[in-house]
C-alpha cells in the first residue's frame, strides 16, 4: 500500500503556493527549481491539482499556478486524493460468495463484516487528512518562513515571461 | 494506494479458522476449495501468517493451519500487516532539504509537518484495524454460521492425509 512519490511533491508545492501574496502565481518550472524536481513531470502533476479544483492555472506573461481557494479550505485529503485517486486500498471481491463455502445472495445483502471494518479504517484515514488544511500547515512554520519562501521562489529562473502555459 | 488482492483471502481464511473447534486445523487445499482460490499461492500466503505469528502450521496426517492465539487476540491489523508489511503508504524523501528552497539541517531536526500529518492519518487507520479482533468479526455472524463453516470445510476434498506440509 504505497502512495505515489509525487504525493510529497504536490503537498509541498501546494503549501508553497499557500505562502504567496494574494493573486501571485508560481510556474511549474519555478516550483521544480524550488524543490529540485523533474519539471515536466511536476507540471503534469500540477495540472492534476487544477482538475481537482485545488489549483488554478493562469496563462500569459505572469501566468502560473495559485490556490483555487483560501488555504483554510484546502485539506490535505483533497491534495492526496487528487494525486492518488479516491478508491479505497482494500478491494472486496466477494469471495464469501464463491467456492464450497459460498454464502447465498440473500445472506450477502449487507456488506461483508470484514469489508465493513476495512472501510471504517479508510474512513478514519480520510477524516484525519480532511481535518488538516494548508492554513494549518502554514501555521506550524516559523513566522519568517512565508517571506523567505516568496523571496527564494522569486529568485528561481523558471519564470520565463514568454512561456504561454505554466 | 492498494492492498494486495490476497488481503481479502487472508482475512477470510483467518476468520474461517477462528470458527473451528479448539485444536482443529484446515489445510491450504481445504481453504482454497472453500473460497475457490489458487491453492499454491494461498499456501504461500498462509505461511506468511505463520511467520507473523497469527497462524500455526502443523504437519502430519491431521496437519494444517490453526490460529496461533485466541481469536480475541488476533486483530485485523496484524493480518493486514502480515500480508502487506508495516511500512506506511506515505514516503517523505525530505524534498524540503533540496533545491533553491532547501531548508538547513538545523531547521529539519523535527519531522516535516506534512509528513507528521500523513503519519497521524496512518496511525488512525492502524488504530481502527487494531480495534477489531477476529472474535469481533465472528460475533457479527449468525449463531448458526460456525457450525456450517465447519461442516462445509470438512466436506472439502483438500484434506489429503498423505500431505506432509499443509
Amino acid at each position: 500500500m504505497k502512495l505515489p512519490v509525487s504525493t510529497e511533491w504536490l503537498l509541498h508545492c501546494a503549501a508553497t503556493l499557500a505562502q504567496l501574496d494574494p493573486g501571485a502565481t508560481a510556474s511549474a518550472a519555478q516550483l521544480a527549481q524550488y524543490y529540485d524536481l523533474p519539471a515536466a513531470y511536476l507540471a503534469k502533476q500540477l495540472q492534476g491539482l487544477v482538475k481537482a479544483g485545488v489549483l488554478t492555472a493562469t496563462t500569459g506573461p505572469r501566468g502560473g499556478f495559485r490556490l483555487a481557494q483560501p488555504a483554510s479550505e484546502i485539506t490535505l485529503l483533497r491534495i492526496v486524493e487528487a494525486v492518488d485517486g479516491t478508491s479505497p486500498p482494500y478491494e472486496c471481491r466477494e469471495i464469501r460468495q464463491q467456492g464450497v463455502g459460498a454464502l447465498s445472495p440473500e445472506e450477502c445483502r449487507t456488506i461483508c463484516p470484514l469489508a465493513q471494518k476495512m472501510a471504517e479504517a479508510h474512513d478514519a484515514w480520510r477524516r484525519s487528512l480532511a481535518d488538516v488544511s494548508l492554513a494549518d500547515i502554514i501555521a506550524t512554520l516559523p513566522p519568517t518562513a512565508p517571506a523567505r519562501t516568496r523571496s527564494r521562489l522569486a529568485s528561481t529562473t523558471g519564470a520565463a515571461p514568454a512561456r504561454r502555459t505554466p
